[in-house]
């Protein structure tokens, strides 16, 4: 039986409650929130929503004490849907590292020994302080990071091209903010790389538009789900099924001693291993100005 | 190439965008909000939603031409946020007879052919409107009607006997509103009639858990998504794949003159027949009440 | 991590092996056969066969200790392409009655805890032998008994009446073999009783086309495997997914003191209960001959 | 109505339907084999194997009449079981021209204007062959190619580095036959080219890995079927879907004017493009040799 929570169930919560349903990734889910008639609301409606589909997951009753076996403890609390899009990062932090501590607190009292996949933002700051308060392996503990960013430069070129997403290789490193960089010198198109198609000028446009891609989304409906329910449901796909994915979440960097989105591979005991991609010069520097923004917010603490 | 258009993307709109493109149902979709800003919102979250997945479903920027050659149209606009869960279908009515009249004439001016599928609400009374407005015939034009109820009903069920909704078989029938029923006769688990295990007492219980149900949804989040998108998305399903499946949906009833929720046959031109199920004298008399009521209703517009 | 063993990979069991991935049914399998080469033969093309999936099903290396903590094990192994399809199932048991010893012997060896399926013919008889001979509780082993059958009875309706098979309702009981019946007094189409609109003649005639169907199957091309693969698939994600689905499966039947095909409901601690319909008379005559049947053959052993 | 047809229902042929319809990729599926009791067996089979599922897939009985408004043909026919493993892809050549001759005629008078898919072998040889005999434009024809050959190599490499074969990028080119190579330049692990990781003779030992996968499971079942089903079957998705997917399929290169596995952008009107990777000298000179082997075959003819 795969035994998930997610805590949290604004729109990015209970959109990945649905998408997980939707791929069949999930037996049992166990939602928790604050405001508990949301919780019986989603619960509800997600049974709904599963009627005359063979697969069933079942909507378990929030306790605390369902927390203790599961496989994955999704975070995604917060007040996520005034906050995000805004370009200041530290006055979600402010709110959300007091839901992190708190909630941080109960998983370590549940005995939880699972994986714990952190949506909230500031992303790499609010996992590397959820693995500190769990006392959890800090491979046990990840982010989403940038693997919605690279969703959008990825959905981004798609458009330019007129190709299919899954035949754009490459990633957006960094910080899930504002620092974030895409590492061109990654990107490839049926293997051949980018930047012998483009110039370095319209290279600076396609990263506009991947970013204002997240832009449009929230100032339209005032958050982002799709986008980033997908990215939390592939990562825990890789997880339940142990399938070694290599995805650019936000998983703890040795070197640089901070949670950052780099590419990492999953398996049903947390990360395996992460990778150093062979950047170019000016790929460098803004790597070492993402780190910088890491330490300095987490820091901030 | 399966091509839809959805008119109006509140909640319930764009979840049933999300929850076609995660089945796999369609190839080219189209969404259609006098918002046009959440249009462009939810496009870019939909193709967020969809990079790494191997199937891709265009999102086509909204122009009526597009409606031309469409194999189906939903049509969930008006404010049913607003509205919804009021035990007053009239003031609802009121507001969306003017959107479906509107709609209603851009869809004949552009041709389209195809089948046409209503979840405005008051269902049964917006689809007979939308048929008479866009000349389409009668077995082209039909409404989700108490496919959702139903779903309500066997969740109820599945809940109180801890069964397989899918081992549950029976419905809803009639307005897909207050008068609406349980037609206990025709329902089975495991073939055997329900009535055989419980009293008629608990039978109303069970009848009222399953109405409860939508209210707790609505007032908890304000609004329902995921029960209506699966009743939806089932429809759509059985339209595409000419697949035959008999629902619960608001079609036309030659007995009655009326759309009203009772069970058809769908495919891929539209309903092939319906059936008449032979209910008790307690369910006639709900039947000939809900009847009224749809009429009733009509007759206001 | 969902884990499976199947024991013989003839064309059954490499075809539900096939189904169980494609349905995403399963993380870890484990193949046994007595031809090694078959074996990594099957490994090797499943895997070929995953490549560019999202999810990614381990295949295991054949041992015996890999069968310790299997969640479920599919027994399918016998020479089922060369005697299925003859009418005489004693000669079929004389053979697979000493594959179900040794292998129900190194199942108990195991220390397996799980559910056991059994697919080999005559599948009443060996279920309830190898619950016998592994001493696992009769509610953990059943077998896909008229599952199948059904089916193919639900196909021969649906055709007939161009009406989606997911609308039709009701069982074949009795024997996976020849002494099984369709209890027409259970089928339904949208809840109205197949009896109002056929006479028994014309139901005698879907019943010999309902049988026939198999037979088309086994002499045009020497076996049926996409048929029992679906059977087997849908009963192995009803226990993972301890959905609480009902199926005519071979399960033990207390009154008759016989493995019988009769709905049950399915758990992820098997078999949770079963169900009595009310047959008519005639009815109630052929499954007492099913019963005798099986019972005659069970003590041939 | 998405409609397919496969010429040839042997092992390939017979799975390839499977998997498209468990993929829910097809709506109207027509079997053609020269043995007619097969084609029935397939057609009862595959229809059991659908039973309880929500999408049908519709059977239907064959007629070269069907082959008109099909979107997708796939050529299997073929003695492929009784040839294929041999080294000698000329004896297996003079038994295929001849049956690719003859439907090839078929499908030409037939007036078929969609997308002709290859699987038979010597595929390359045979794609060319086809797409002359049927008049198709180019664009419209290719063969499932080396796009089965990149899949073992991704299968080689991913077992060797315990890394999901999605994590693994690059290609196997030229013909799908003794003379075709892996270019180990154009793969990548997360970014990372892999010769930065492995020797020479290492690679070298990998694409022998590969090679062999497919020996290994030809001779232990005596023919494969689920690589190349779940290759036709990504193939066959790209082109319903319009998805743009670049995959190694035969198409038609122009400037070696022949048809060979490189990597093509997949549209739902056919190949929209062809890409030319930079390979190092020893590459070229393995690609020079392969399309000249191809010429030679194709010249026999």
């Amino acid at each position: 039986m795969r035994k998930i929570a997610i805590i949290g169930v604004g729109n990015v919560g209970s959109t990945t409650a649905h998408t997980l349903i939707e791929r069949n990734l999930v037996d049992e889910l166990v939602l928790f929130d604050q405001h508990k008639k949301i919780v019986f609301a989603e619960i509800n409606d997600l049974i709904d929503g599963q009627i005359g589909r063979s697969s069933q997951t079942k909507l378990i009753e929030p306790s605390l004490a369902e927390l203790t076996d599961c496989d994955i403890i999704i975070f995604s609390a917060g007040d996520i849907s005034l906050l995000q899009g805004t370009s200041d990062r530290f006055i979600e932090l402010n709110f959300t590292k007091k839901v992190a501590k708190e909630w941080g607190q109960k998983i370590k009292e549940s005995g939880f020994k699972g994986i714990l996949v952190n949506i909230t933002n500031p992303c790499d700051v609010i996992t590397q302080y959820l693995q500190q308060i769990t006392g959890l392996p800090k491979n046990q503990v990840f982010g989403t990071g940038t693997t919605l960013d690279t969703s959008r430069m990825r959905h981004a070129v798609s458009q330019k091209l007129n190709v299919h997403p899954s035949s754009i290789e490459g990633y957006v490193l960094g910080e899930h903010g504002e620092s974030q960089f895409v590492a061109w010198s990654s990107v490839r198109i049926a293997g051949i790389p980018i930047e012998e198609s483009f110039s370095q000028t319209e290279l600076d446009e396609l990263e506009v538009a991947a970013r204002k891609g997240g832009w449009i989304t929230f100032s339209g409906k005032g958050y982002t789900s799709f986008g980033i329910a997908n990215a939390a449901s592939t990562i825990v796909e890789a997880i339940l099924n142990d399938s070694q994915l290599i995805a650019p979440v936000s998983n703890y960097n040795d070197t640089n001693q901070a949670y950052v989105g780099h590419p990492a591979q999953i398996s049903s005991s947390g990360i395996v291993k992460d990778f150093d991609l062979s950047l170019n010069t000016l790929e460098k520097q803004k790597w070492q100005k993402t780190i910088e923004t890491i330490h300095f917010m987490y820091n901030s603490i």
